[in-house]
């Protein structure tokens, strides 16, 4: 016996049927920590219509994207794909996938996303420690290497390109300390794929992801993810399921391996965008595009001074994509931010954690890192202090 | 002291530096069992500029699209807001928020969706029990309370509209009954959410999710969620922290609730998609919609009977968004789907799991529920067969 289904449907309620007319948004500069501007190309792109996951002209396209992502990490390595969700959810999938209950995980913390880290593996049952430095600091060799002989985790986390304080951590010689600990190293290359160097292979990198909103100039909502064949060899030796449907690599690489099993519906858009962004940096050339970036932050930097403004970060480890700029004493950073927002349609961002109220936090990545830019938000600025 | 960066790079390695041209995809008239093809205004929405996930004008959009997904899911329910990520996301959000390890979930399962809620509730430490149904089938009223007074769980899941089948669940009545044995209903609207009525308050369900692609019109990587205030409950009641950092409802609602507090970048262009494709549903109203869907399914059925094809659902049961059809003996089912692909540039769908190569998936959902696309079809299908 089954139901029989209503012949009647109820009454439908019309309180939330609000009546809007076509979507209209303000066009904004984005120099904050991200979204970035996407490319014009990108946007395009991710307006074509739709086509199945499985369509054959769509699996073609899955192979361009998982080349060119190699192109742009630098890395051989087989599992290398976007998540399809923002970085965070790619952040979370480089954890899921290879933290067991009880592992060791040790996260160097000197920003925001660092804690990210430590909250998401606890998540996973990591029994996790951490190190620390000021916000806007970075580790040394010599302090990882004392804290991997203190800790023998099975996972040291280091973000690269700490979003929250514009500092970059040096990775020449971690990937070499922890395989002499023979542990995994996981970093977040968020903000700094696509505009500053980033050696996966070379720097012995087993687990990375990042975003598309940022220094490949596509948009939020699909994330490059990658790991090493050591880090595929912790996943294979799990004894415990990976505990993420979503984000279980062992499932998503039958898809994005030759099996192209069904998993989820990829966000077929997104990826259409994500190929064209990754295109146009196969265009430019990774060289190219890092002295771009590193030319218009000193640009920007230099023009700071002149404004008698002063950054947070030690030149020694600043990074290009993101700038963290000191509020000037007696200067409400807020209101500045919000009048040009208001009156410029600029963004700019303000500070995180323990940088909060003390900087404004300044991008100048992928497609919006170009002189025209900083002098634009420069302008802007001064007329507004 | 810190690391010194290193004063040369390394050289780029040009392996996977391929030199492709602009984007360009075939454009499909997708009738299959999703993606469907996007509704024009969705497509010109996702494609403008991003702005950033913390700017007023964003949160205005935000507030916009949960008041407009609460008139087409018929809900009060304060959280109801859309995950960034596909509907298999959304799906895992529902039970990672409300399950803890130890407690019973009982799953309906009648296709291939059943099976990934018994999969994923596992992974979150569930008691996962089951009753089952051939492919095609519901359960009824009888059989569910049978089984919930069997296995006393506290989580009752059932697929709504099985995609994978093409049956609709009927729910009036099922509220009622987990309500007298203590347990919250689990809904998946991936396949009727938009196309068939869903009343989410009046049926007493507890949890729901819904993906984009489908019904609604929009497109995949963004997924409307819900939970009621007794879901909410087991939520705030939990002991242990939700065992997923990405889908934890309790951090979401800071950044969808009156905080704003940032949470992950949201997939903003894909927000303005939602928007559009909601802001259309509202235009149309739910009942001269629903009836859309239901009409031109009727025409389907009809014409295919004209070409002596039948239904695998009974007509009590059979869901206007997506029907299977028997393939009929002797004829190649895949040949006949990638003839239409590659010739008509017609998708529709091969069957999956009990019913893979028995059926054809055809789906008429939201913009593409359509009398002149059933004609195509039609057509096309009488010149293949």
């Amino acid at each position: 016996m089954t139901l029989t289904p209503s012949t009647s449907t109820p009454a439908v309620d019309e309180t939330h049927r609000v009546q809007l007319s076509d979507l209209k948004m303000p066009t904004r500069l984005l120099l904050g920590p991200g979204p970035s501007n996407a490319d014009p190309a990108v946007l395009s792109a991710v307006s074509m219509e739709p086509i199945g996951h499985l369509d054959p002209a769509y699996l073609a396209l899955m192979d361009e994207v998982t080349t060119l992502m190699r192109y742009v990490w630098q890395t051989e390595n087989q599992i290398t794909f976007p998540v399809s969700g923002t970085g965070s959810a790619a952040m979370e999938a480089t954890l899921a996938n290879v933290v067991e209950p009880g592992d060791g995980v040790l996260v160097g913390v000197k920003g925001y996303f660092g804690h990210r880290l430590v909250d998401m593996a606890g998540r996973y049952g990591a029994k996790v420690s951490t190190i620390t430095k000021p916000w806007g600091e970075v580790f040394s060799l010599a302090e990882l290497r004392a804290a991997l002989e203190t800790h023998r985790p099975a996972v040291l986390a280091l973000v690269h390109a700490e979003t929250s304080t514009g500092a970059r951590q040096p990775l020449e010689g971690v990937g070499d300390l922890c395989r002499e600990f023979d542990c995994l190293l996981l970093v977040d290359t968020v903000t700094s794929m696509g505009g500053v160097p980033v050696f996966i292979d070379k720097w012995g990198v087993d687990l990375a992801y990042s975003c598309g909103q940022k220094g490949l100039s596509c948009l939020p909502g699909i994330s490059p993810f990658t790991m090493s064949s050591r880090a595929i060899e912790k996943l294979t030796g799990r004894k415990t399921q990976v505990a993420n449907w979503y984000l279980d690599v062992s499932l998503l690489l039958k898809y994005w391996g030759s099996e192209r099993t069904y998993h989820h519906t990829a966000p077929v858009n997104l990826t259409y965008a994500l190929r064209e962004a990754l295109r146009l940096i196969a265009e430019e050339g990774l060289e190219a595009r890092w002295q771009r970036h590193q030319t218009h932050a000193e640009y920007l930097w230099s023009e700071l001074a002149k404004l008698g403004l002063t950054c947070h970060v030690d030149p020694a480890y600043r990074l290009p994509t993101l700038t963290t700029v000191k509020i000037p004493a007696g200067v409400d950073g807020k209101a500045v931010t919000r009048k040009l927002l208001n009156d410029y349609n600029i963004e700019i961002g303000g500070g995180l954690g323990e940088l909060a109220g003390k900087v404004w936090r300044i991008g100048l990545m992928g497609y919006n890192s170009r002189k025209e830019n900083v002098d634009t938000l420069l302008g802007a600025l001064k007329e507004v202090l």
